[in-house]
């Protein structure tokens, strides 16, 4: 099909969106005009556009690529901009307040939202290189209203960029889930350098410090937003982790050892199992 | 200098420093004969000894490769049958209790604790081939007795397994540090893991729970040893890691957002400024 794609907010994920879907016809637009130049003259994309109205009425698909509360207010704010009958998605790391957005569009728009799980330690445009989608999963959370041929293309096009799992759910499912296989592990890795200063401490790393802690290179204002948003799931999902470290702890403390190394090889058992 | 080097344990560890130090000459000693009949026909090892007192006699030096307390148990049973002025280390993952059996070893013998910041997720021999050293951290803690020649013909056998960084201090504060580099963050993969059922969850995952569970493959009796005997340093930094999640945790509850965002971006920095 003929297919002009947009994307808004050529940071980290758009750019390597954008990359990703080539040889597409692709459209960007970003509020850094040196950001749009560069992407073109490299040959990321076809045109980088400062005014959105410019750009959105000419794009079949637009991609999304803002903060939460940013990706919101642009897209109200040029709700009327958009091409008659295009399918709008976006990456936002929390579904619940997207979905509602979603449901409140432009009755001819399609807005399905999804989270493509990657990223890269350092962001920016200038990192879109690193960002790797291969065998990467990608959630869709669609609304009721969505057109199942539109899931049908976003899907072929999650595809081409190369992810390897596509799962469906609802957007209180993904953020109950992502509160712990991400936001969590985000905490837990904040949590670990927040309480060592020793900056030398790297020289007694054997791997899992690294591996722990290479996330704590965390967006500050993205990963406050999506904590904040997602709140009581996030805090639900850190009690529990305490509770699990309290009785563990507990253990190390008071033993018996017996009772500890069976905790331990139940953990074994129980990750072996998981896929992936 | 002719050289043989004895290795006692031929599991995961004790095969990598076999496969490292070819092309020198080694014999080794492991209650599996399987497994060392396996080793000199791949050509691993020169010979395989099920008798310790038969190979002991014969090496210059020899790498203790087993659990902290089968280590001590062996190296007392056999402290008559290693050869005159050979050179002791072992790979333990705590230190305390090894530099306290380097003090008591035979005069004439020279035992050098060691600590190399390396392993796979799988044990055992098999996956020996899995281990890389390179680019990876050893930690000598050298006692007292040591003689400086041998700590550096130690240096020089660790350099020519790949190891980039060596780095010598005290047992106690090996000890203490490896009680947060590594200790600690099997802690918390473990914990993670245990407060977790849904085998699916996987699907959810973008790289950091990943990242943060891979370690949670235990080997479950050597973890459950080491946790109990760095007891004291270990539940210190448990509860040092646990006042940090309170507060995060915490500033997520209550905000005010622009603390919960200033707190992760000094824990940004602090990571940024960790060498390695």
């Amino acid at each position: 099909m003929p297919c002009t794609v947009g994307i808004v907010g050529l940071g980290l994920m758009g750019g390597a969106i954008a990359m990703a879907l080539r040889p597409l016809r692709i459209l960007a637009h970003d509020t850094d005009r040196v950001i749009l130049c560069d992407a073109k003259k490299s040959g990321i994309i076809d045109e980088g556009c400062d005014d959105p109205a410019a750009m959105l009425g000419r794009c079949d698909i637009v991609f999304l690529c803002l903060n939460p509360s940013t990706l919101i207010r642009f897209t109200e704010t040029w709700m009327a901009a958009f091409k008659t009958g295009a399918l709008l998605t976006d990456i936002a790391g929390i579904k619940g307040s997207i979905a509602a957005l979603a449901e409140r569009v432009r009755p001819d728009l399609d807005f399905i939202p999804g989270h493509p799980m990657a990223g890269a330690e350092k962001g920016g445009f200038a990192n879109a290189g690193l960002v790797s989608f291969a065998g990467k999963n990608y959630i869709l959370t669609p609304v009721k209203r969505n057109k199942p041929e539109n899931i049908t293309v976003l899907k072929e096009l999650i595809g081409r960029m190369g992810f390897s799992r596509i799962s469906e759910t609802s957007a209180a499912d993904h953020d109950s889930k992502i509160a712990f296989t991400s936001q969590l592990c985000h905490v837990i890795a904040a949590s670990l350098i927040d309480c060592e200063e020793d900056r030398e401490i790297t020289r007694y790393g054997g791997g899992s410090f690294e591996d722990l802690t290479r996330i704590a290179m965390l967006n500050a204002p993205m990963w406050t937003e999506l904590f904040l948003e997602n709140r009581e799931k996030l805090l639900d999902r850190i009690g529990k982790f305490e509770k699990s470290l309290d009785e563990i702890k507990g253990l190390i403390a008071d033993g018996p050892a017996a009772e500890l190394e069976a905790r331990l090889t139940a953990v074994r058992e129980r990750r072996a199992a998981m896929a992936g």
